[in-house]
């Protein structure tokens, strides 16, 4: 596959990504490293790097695939710093949530973007899990002037770790991205904070009974706030898509409530368990009570 | 505490009733007994009773505690059959997920209503888990018509089995539960409602890659239908204030999202991080990330 490969950004994914492929790839080198120095720190100290550089521009040099897992804000900034330094053709790859596709113009860059569709609430370097892709899939959404065989590359990457892999456009992606992840996300952000918004006195209560339905929005609203700040600013407009065809939804919904029609309520109930069930069959959930809380 | 009690209704809750006393207390007969034949079956099957009853009536004559949970639909025709069984002085209690409180008028009947709050998306006899209120909290909301010494003996019964409780008026706990649990559901409900609304193609990719958020939410949308029918319907008012609430601050973060105020957006999610560590702290839930899915 790949002698050499760089890793810019060592959070979650990023250290996921060097533990699963020590496990499972043939790769020689794979160098780390991070602008922040306390994540530097880690890096050393846990042994995420097969070397330890001070630059970008450095790690990247001799790479024959760079990936990028910082936050999605600081792209332009690491681009810009390791341009000069990437390996005549070379492959550039990310993780980042939102694929800007053709948006960005890096015409003499051969980028072929990527997201694990995978993670946990936990974030940074000391998040790692060598599994954490393991029958995940991650897409590819690459423009249209890259080379089949870099996409064949890049594909063979993320399956060694486990992962599935869907070939798509950049548009595609952040429409489906927006209602599986961007949309929850939202939902479950606005759960918390109205909860928030209820005085002190009850606050405590709330906590207390969370095991009735609150605590598992509380997990998706505990994701990484950078990571969640980028991926609602690049993808604005289609998330606003999704929460108007939710809050139309929510109208309804509230009508059923108030005329008290049972019926009606049986009917989206039973509904909403053949889709859980679906999500079962793909291998995406398991179906353990609780998530297996016990 | 008490020689004979006997449950009428045995889902996941009464199942798990049945196992946890089974394993933990003193009671000398428990006697489970359901309308619904197939469970019956379960139960004669499972040994999931002491003894086998062909009524309710039947199965009431001579305990001391008679527990119902049955969907709440259920209650006044339940109510109706045993009335005239119950022992002098027994006690009886519920598992209801609304109290109606004074509302119901049962002025010869001992009724301490209670609610555990825990489960899971399972539902059903063979549900059942021995551990299910093990450090879960049960709420106990009488009316003010109850001996204090028969509130003790229910609160007991409750801890036998693992559970915290709390014992407070129906309506605090009607209003608690709209924001703890019953506005997460609607809001679940709604985000498969919404999934589910767009066309087929794009449903394979939604379920495919449902890991990013979704899947967290078809857990809690699969819950028992009649139970959660029920629940929107004796609670329908304070659910409906719940959502007012929150349909406020969807639209804020709406108009923060088209505003791509990054600033704002930080700020929202590092608040939300704090309302988790408070669950975790509470010991309402595990931190083990992702649930321990791997």
């Amino acid at each position: 596959m790949f002698d050499q490969i760089t890793m810019i950004g060592c959070g979650l994914i990023g250290s996921s990504i060097f533990k699963a492929l020590k496990k499972n790839s043939s790769i020689k080198k794979i160098i780390t490293f991070d602008n922040n120095k306390s994540v530097m720190e880690v890096i050393k100290k846990e042994n995420l790097s097969d070397k330890i550089v001070s630059s970008s521009a450095e790690a990247v040099k001799n790479s024959d695939l760079v990936l990028i897992s910082t936050p999605s804000s600081s792209f332009s900034s690491v681009i810009k710093e390791i341009k000069g330094s990437l390996k005549n053709g070379s492959i550039l790859t990310d993780t980042f949530s939102v694929k800007k596709g053709l948006k960005l113009k890096l015409d003499d860059i051969n980028w072929i973007p990527s997201h694990p569709v995978a993670g946990t609430e936990k974030s940074g370097p000391t998040a790692g899990q060598e599994n954490l892709f393991q029958n995940r899939w991650t897409i590819i959404a690459p423009g249209t002037n890259v080379k089949e065989s870099d996409i064949k590359k890049v594909s063979l990457f993320w399956e060694t770790m486990g992962s599935k892999v869907k070939v798509m456009s950049p548009e595609e992606h952040n429409k489906i991205l927006s209602i599986t992840s961007h949309l929850p996300h939202v939902v479950a952000y606005n759960i918390v904070k109205t909860v928030m918004g209820y005085d002190e006195k009850i606050q405590n209560d709330i906590i207390r009974y969370s095991a009735g339905g609150l605590r598992d929005f509380t997990r998706i609203a505990a994701s990484d706030p950078t990571m969640w700040r980028d991926i609602f600013i690049d993808n604005s407009e289609l998330i606003i898509q999704a929460i108007d065809k939710f809050s139309k939804n929510l109208d309804e919904f509230k009508k059923v409530i108030t005329d008290k029609d049972g019926k009606k309520l049986l009917e989206i109930f039973n509904k909403s368990k053949e889709l859980r069930k679906s999500i079962i069959k793909a291998g995406q959930e398991t179906d353990k009570p609780d998530f297996g809380r016990k």
